[in-house]
């Protein structure tokens, strides 16, 4: 069987290292071998977030952890600033409606940032604000915010900063700690590298003043359930056990490289795909493309998902298509997680080859050449 | 290394084909490849619960899946019977108090099972009862409860029948639509021996009805989101795709041979390893031992603690505690999952040796020839 090429921005390959060592015989959870690597874990990706604080581990996808940074810090009635500049930002908005939160959309055009700007004028606006929910890779349109500056803010209110990093910790620059990040958001299928199935709060002590305060309903997503537990090495309900054990081998690869190196590395892949695409005439749809994912515009006249299709079913590429209205209109690749060298530029290669099929012109084997001129291979 | 025997009730062992289908390569699950296998998996496991209604499947614990059960189909101040004899009955009343909805409990002795008459009676004394929550199988005290009488008596009134199965299915026998369940809950590491990661929601019409007037606030666990998903064959949020895959492959194994003769192999599997401990003299715990777990009463002046960590620490064997008030009084085995035949020879040849080491005094070799004899081995 020829060797597939996933490049879709969660989930990436998960390593064969860490996919052998989740196919181990099955071990029990309440155990001191599974205490210790539940908490080496846990430790190890306080690391990649740039966190002392508390990080709690939920068997559910990225959505769960998201649900509970609402529910934890939140009463009926309150106010939340919601960044919407894609398909991610509008779910913060979703589920805070589905608990009685009132949202004050902060809008931004699909491939735009927001500006730290509009965010204080809006808190300025709205003194009653209790949190600020936005994004650091919104996937869906492949853009990386400033959230450094937005912190910095967010910092000087009583409002609670929280981030969805879920696509680009790993791949787009992240210091939870440093930038007042008081809950950051993320899932294991990305840049974590391992299959999906756990997602992962960070909670800063202003967030845990909130969490005295919230009268929103919860139980699976309480924080405090976690925390109590955490403090005797224990969750308080049955661990995703093989995805435990294969995320303590991800952070394991992840923190012996350093997570600033692993961060370059991806970079520069990204760059790479980037200038490979310009080089075959092609236009990057972001204004601030992302390291972690970039979306394509698909050239005039030609449908992205035709594109995606062919990739798909001759070359052993898998892309990204456009979600909601950028159906259609991009496709996307992604550096994060498991996707290496080889998968750029053979996934490079495989484009070049699909678009030539689709009766788009360029010079042929001009992204492919870029690309392994920026990656140096 | 030698072979461990895992005799916990969930995790239980994850065979070895099922471990190695999980851990290939990665694909992604917004692919036709990957809603085969999620519509082969959520219709074979139907046959499984024995219900042709709606089967949703949820990235999380058991005890996300009986949060689903409480949040889509109540509203705050709704009263409901909870039926409490071990710790996972009791966990349905925490989860209900967590969102206001008042409950009225059936208490039963610890080992003991409901009787169907008190819950007429309490249903007759509060018409406006709107669900009845029991378990098939209570773990903790590894007793099994007559859902199908329960059943007879909540069918004739407005009331819903919700029943956390998870320890239970593929062990003890049960019967969704036969029985007049409208909620069954079940996790992926017991019966179904694969990882823990997935819960499951069966949902009847009966159930549907409720829904539509349940005010309980709710997005991840929103049962609406997944039958508008179901019905493209998707998920509302991201899969968690190798516990996917293994559960494919661990329900085609169980139908393969028919649900029915599984149960039957793991009932012969319960009463040699009940039989087998009677025959050394010890005691069963509960009054009506359930086919997926056993509790077996510590001998006087020994702690059943003991005796699971020199059987951890020794003779490679991992039983599980009692839990809460049963803590160092009774010790519990297996039956369920991916516990087969060697695995009770070899738990009981462990435990002769573990008790002669620890004082106790019985016929050497009474045991194992017990439970060889049942099994026919």
């Amino acid at each position: 069987m020829a060797k597939h090429y996933l490049m879709t921005p969660g989930p990436t390959p998960v390593p064969e290292e860490i996919r052998n060592e989740m196919a181990k015989p099955m071990i029990h959870h309440r155990t001191k071998e599974y205490q210790a690597i539940f908490k080496d874990a846990t430790e190890g990706l306080k690391k990649i977030f740039k966190t002392s604080g508390d990080l709690f581990t939920f068997t559910s996808s990225g959505t769960g952890a998201m649900e509970a940074s609402i529910v934890n810090v939140l009463s009926p009635g309150d106010k939340i600033i919601v960044v919407r500049g894609g398909k991610f930002g509008e779910r913060f908005g979703d589920i805070a409606k589905a608990y009685g939160v009132e949202v004050v959309p902060v809008d931004v055009e699909w491939g735009d940032a927001p500006k730290p700007e509009v965010i204080r004028e809006t808190l300025e606006k709205n003194p009653d604000i209790k949190c600020v929910y936005t994004t650091l890779c919104e996937t869906s349109t492949a853009t990386v915010y400033d959230i450094k500056a937005i912190g910095e803010v967010v910092k000087n209110t009583n409002a609670l900063f929280i981030v969805d990093v879920i696509s680009g910790l790993g791949a787009d620059r992240f210091e939870n700690d440093a930038w007042g990040v008081d809950i950051a958001i993320c899932g294991s299928q990305k840049g974590l590298m391992i299959p999906p199935g756990l997602a992962f709060c960070t909670v800063s002590q202003k967030a845990w003043k909130a969490v005295e305060t919230s009268k929103l309903p919860k139980f699976y997503f309480n924080f405090k359930k976690y925390k109590k537990s955490y403090d005797s090495t224990d969750t308080p309900f049955t661990s995703a056990i093989t995805l435990m054990i294969g995320l303590k081998k991800a952070v394991e690869a992840i923190n012996a490289k350093g997570i600033d190196n692993v961060i370059a590395e991806h970079e520069k892949m990204a760059e790479a795909f980037r200038q490979a695409c310009k080089a075959m005439g092609l236009s990057v749809f972001s204004k601030h493309p992302s390291s972690a994912v970039t979306g394509i515009n698909a050239p005039a006249g030609i449908n992205a998902d035709d594109i995606i299709k062919l990739l798909k079913t001759e070359f052993e590429v898998t892309f990204a298509g456009g979600q909601d209205t950028l159906k259609g209109k991009i496709f996307r690749g992604a550096h994060m997680g498991g996707i290496d060298i080889e998968h750029i530029i053979e996934s490079i290669k495989a484009l070049e080859q699909a678009l030539i099929k689709l009766g788009y012109k360029f010079k042929a084997g001009s992204g492919v050449e870029t690309a392994k001129k920026i990656l140096g291979v």
